[in-house]
């Protein structure tokens, strides 16, 4: 069954041959994602399916500016068998209408219109002030929701449409693959750690600074160096090169790719973040395909960030916009088959309540709502998590946003201080907050209360790896990293005392990266020795190959941190996309570095990024490689590691598209039943 | 065998809890090497052997400025039994001294001196012409040549001393470790592809550039990425965080970690850099242990660089200075044990004669030494290459320097005639350059005559990835890494068509990594369409996430590269360590980049380098992130990928030491008869 599953993915290519792809466009700009041509069908083109998993199909046509769309299009299927694909012909005749085929009725047909830029020149006119340097778009679209193929196989979609402009009949022609998975549990739990934004060199950098070395051969080394399988998974979204979170969150529970932002949904071109083509998530599949096996399967959710954050929401919501916080706390509960999770425990307090600038869905008190409609015990600090002994769902938010960060947590408390954080809206900080391993360790007690016989997935992010690449703050990043990494340690001994680690699939990875690398040490006693004139002096503090030496972080203590984080020689790091800044290399006691803040006096019509002058104000000048209107950095092309650890791990060795994981974790645990 | 070996790799720390470890220092300047202390022992704490193998013990005391070192020093080791690691005692006596134990007698004991800089402080105030600045070091030696540690598990080496300042009595404690390879052979063939400086972000960029997507999916790979094992590769230098490609390779070809610049050796602190403790080389150990199987087992090398270059030397030579072009190519047919691999190929004919500037050894005719002392049949262009069907052994010199790099090669041929390049010293450019895949097929036909029956191992290098890394021609890089992918695709139909597929482990990895990764795209029209002083506006023509969209190389002809190279919709690609230079995102059409020069008229007491004003003259200014007196990028920290293919590949899956390398090879090669 592995085999066949990998090569039916892999292999894609040349099974079906019967049609040509239609291959990304080059540009920066488009119209609507993947939609090659005006005629435009979601699912796209190339798209793989579990057999059975629920989608919509969303069909746009398109006309531009005066002309409007063909309302008269129509669209088709088949199924194309073994001799269509070998032959490589293409044999329209057994086209069958796609309500028929699929026996669901289509929504009613709406038009709406949108518009766009066809590029860079036309959209920084329109920042500008120019009224005329967008492109509307008249839209006339129809919808078939909670589509099912369950036969596995190629299938081939025509959408037949008029271009209006020039009166031609046009095709759009896209392959579908539908994949079959085992029905057969390879594991009973999976866990999915993303550390998100996480790159090879960071985990590189993470043990340099925690990890003993002895004639330059560790003596320790990280939880993830010892996972026995390693994969790299390429990130791309279905629109662009650089993704983001959502959608490659999206993709790990879907097994489609999205357009940036996007969450278990393909973005159409509509008003509605809410009304965009879902797929059938990996959670609801669990709970809907477990049930026949006896129980429900339990879903548990961990997080640093807010639970609605992208990550964490990817597993049980469906929005165009990431950003839709209110309603994503709504749908956990209340969306259509809502994944009511177990387990959900992070920060985001403020789309739970409307108090002190809460900004709950209409007002209402979800505490209370997940309380009283779903029975879920609610905790608020690091104290009454610990405390929990119940069987019950449990909700613990211990943050009105994300979670302060582990240096900030443990090293530099007074930066806690700062804000009213009080997940219940009161004007308190929250000080009392768990970490990561307090979290997954309770969460998995949790889930073993409630589903020891049929088994769980849980997803657990370290989510400020990427929260603090952005804003270029190595140390907190490095920080967060070590903390996954030591989460993993003590989940691996927690699924040992509990019998469990032969039945656990885990999985370590992240969802894109940063460009972050080290070059070499600064030896900063040199570097602060300079005056803020004397740059080239400064820069040559940094020690590159021989001379980079060994940086002075120890773990004395043993707990898998640095003992002090401000030492003599550091780490010469940097990213490769960045806005305009200063450097020093040392770390930032006061809280997460502010690289960059808008210039007061520009002359340009967008907003100018300039360095912070109290951001590292003695450090060497580094003029930005991004736009000028970018005030952070920004997420990277690299494929990142994954490492797989327990039965079914063999299946991620390799590299692999970021879609293929969804299909992965569906053969491992079992959910290829095709209902 | 195969976990046994791993167990003891993995394990070391607690394997050998007898003595503590003593730490790598922090710093980036150090008196030499990995040594802790005023008594330093070559091999160093915690180094793993290869049962058997042969290496040089190089003990050096030290005493700094007016301290004479003690000459009464004596080095003592002992096995430790499983009971004395059991008991985390140390046990000291039954220690044996090392001469009487290893039946080696040492060379007659030596006195030298040498200085060192104590700090970056120290280092510069040298620069600028301050003479006491550095610390002198009286040194005491003696060195054991050519022993073996034959009885695989954990040995306690002890060096006593006086330090001569304080008169107490001293020990240096060391933990050795011998490990044992398998005896039988799991693959008759190893080819190991070195992708010189490739990192994980280069393969996804040169994936991006090359291969077909649609919807964000490929519709095609790379070779790599069908390899069905993946690792990492931890790639410290024994004294550095930063390693280069010399001890890097070196320590794939020895199991041992060394210093920037040093091939099969650690290097010591003596004048010579030829003296320095040797390390026995996987290929003289195939040359030697399988013998006794019937047969010499055949050795390849080929590489677009220099055949004296790091990487290919380390495969045949033994010298603290990767620099000693001249002598290396000597010690291929002259050295202790020499290699005589049978098959060579590469540039670097200056060092085979004296011709127009060429630096051969003593002025000697190296082609016409090779030929009549071993037989070599000499060609010298791609034509002869192609032409040769001998089963004699083969040197193939192409270039006087490095090759040309592909791009040159094949798209801008004119580059070619900028230089007298041709290999045996005349005035003319070498116009007939074979690519990577000519030689590596025509190598394996080479060995594949020659050791069908024994077997063989060939390494083949992509040596201008780095070499165009440094000075960040980004284009160049990612055109050489796809000739290598390309060249593993054609080697894996080769190696089918000769029924050795089943027989040949194929590993593909790098030696260390450049900081390259890629932050979105770049529209060059709309880059171009700025004057100079528009910084802002051109960097406006960045797009990131979704606006990155996906830049416009097509692969129309499927021969594996980029039909054009300059096109509107390119890479926002850059590196995190580089010099002070000018970036406008497009192919340099007319030779390899110079990013900077040095400035003409710098008030410093060193070379400062300046943005050179002849590159990318419209492009956006880049600060640079190194010492001013750094005029190219430079190596980063991360782990680097090895992809595994055949018999044996299963050794290579997670995270590993660049030393381990070495000893899977050994294992898959059998090279375990502990003789």
């Amino acid at each position: 069954m592995v085999k066949v599953l990998l090569f039916v993915l892999l292999s894609l290519a040349t099974a079906i041959s019967a049609v040509s792809a239609q291959l990304d466009h080059p540009g920066q700009f488009s119209r609507l994602g993947a939609c090659p041509d005006l005629g435009c069908v979601l699912p796209p083109d190339r798209t793989n399916f579990l057999a059975g998993a629920k989608f919509d199909v969303r069909v746009e046509v398109h006309g531009e500016d005066q002309v409007q769309p063909d309302t008269e299009y129509s669209l088709y299927i088949r199924k194309l068998s073994k001799a269509d694909t070998k032959a490589r012909k293409n044999n329209n005749n057994k086209l069958v209408d796609f309500t028929k085929f699929t026996k669901v009725q289509p929504d009613a047909p709406e038009t709406w219109n949108f518009s766009y830029f066809k590029d860079a020149s036309a959209y920084w006119k329109s920042q500008s002030g120019d009224k005329n340097a967008s492109t509307t778009v008249n839209v006339a679209s129809s919808a078939w929701r909670n589509v099912r193929l369950r036969e596995p196989g190629t299938y081939e979609v025509l959408l037949k449409y008029q271009d209006m402009a020039s009166g031609n009949q046009k095709t759009s022609q896209l392959i579908w693959n539908v994949n079959a998975a085992s029905k057969k549990r390879k594991a009973k739990n999976v866990i999915l750690f993303i550390g998100d934004g996480m790159t090879t060199a960071m985990i590189t950098a993470a043990r340099l600074i925690s990890k003993p070395h002895v004639s330059g051969l560790y003596q320790k080394r990280m939880h993830m160096d010892q996972f026995p399988v390693l994969g790299h998974v390429m990130t791309h979204s279905i629109d662009s090169l650089i993704t983001d979170s959502a959608n490659s969150a999206s993709a790990y529970n879907t097994g489609h790719k999205s357009s940036p932002g996007a969450l278990g949904v393909y973005p159409d071109s509509s008003p509605s973040p809410f009304d965009d083509p879902k797929q059938e998530l990996l959670a609801q599949l669990l709970r809907r395909r477990s049930k026949k096996n006896g129980g429900k399967g339990g879903v548990g959710i961990v997080t640093t960030a807010e639970v609605q954050d992208a990550t964490p929401a990817a597993v049980f919501s469906h929005t165009r916009q990431r950003g839709e916080g209110a309603t994503i706390v709504d749908q956990m509960i209340h969306g259509q088959d809502p994944v009511v999770a177990d387990v959900i425990l992070g920060g985001g307090g403020k789309y739970f309540h409307s108090q002190n600038g809460g900004k709950s869905l209409n007002g209402t008190d979800y505490y209370e709502v997940y309380s009283k409609e779903r029975g879920y015990k609610t905790v608020f600090d690091r104290d009454e998590l610990l405390a929990y002994k119940g069987k019950g769902p449990l909700l613990g938010i211990f943050h009105s946003g994300n979670l302060n960060v582990w240096l900030d947590r443990n090293v530099y408390k007074d930066n806690l201080n700062q804000t009213a954080s009080d997940p219940r809206g009161s004007d308190l900080p929250a000080l009392n907050q768990p970490n990561l391993d307090d979290m997954v360790i309770k969460g998995l007690e949790v889930l073993d209360m409630r589903y020891r016989k049929e088994g769980w997935f849980m997803m657990a992010e370290a989510a400020s790896i990427d929260t603090m690449m952005h804003p270029l703050d190595y140390d907190r990043a490095l920080a967060d990293l070590l903390e996954l990494d030591n989460t993993i340690g003590k989940t691996k001994d927690w699924l040992k005392r509990n019998n469990l680690d032969k039945d656990t699939l885990i999985l370590t990875t992240a969802d894109h990266g940063h460009s972050f690398d080290v070059y070499g040490s600064v030896d900063t006693q040199y570097f602060n020795s300079f005056s803020d004139s004397e740059e080239i002096e400064k820069k040559n503090s940094i020690g590159t190959y021989k001379n980079s030496g060994w940086p002075s972080y120890v773990d004395a203590d043993g707990d898998g941190f640095p003992d002090e984080w401000n030492v003599r020689y550091t780490l010469a790091a940097g990213t490769v996309g960045f806005p305009t800044h200063r450097e020093d290399f040392q770390v930032n006691v006061n809280g997460t570095r502010v690289p960059a803040v808008a210039q007061g006096n520009s002359h340009h019509h967008f907003k100018v990024y300039e360095a912070n002058p109290e951001d590292a104000p003695h450090g060497i000048n580094k003029a930005g490689t991004l736009g000028g209107n970018e005030a952070v950095g920004v997420h990277s092309l690299q494929d990142v590691p994954i490492f797989a650890s327990g039965p079914g791990s063999e299946l991620f060795a390799g590299v692999q598209d970021n879609t293929e994981i969804f299909h992965k974790i569906a053969e491992v645990l079992g959910l290829g039943d095709q209902k």
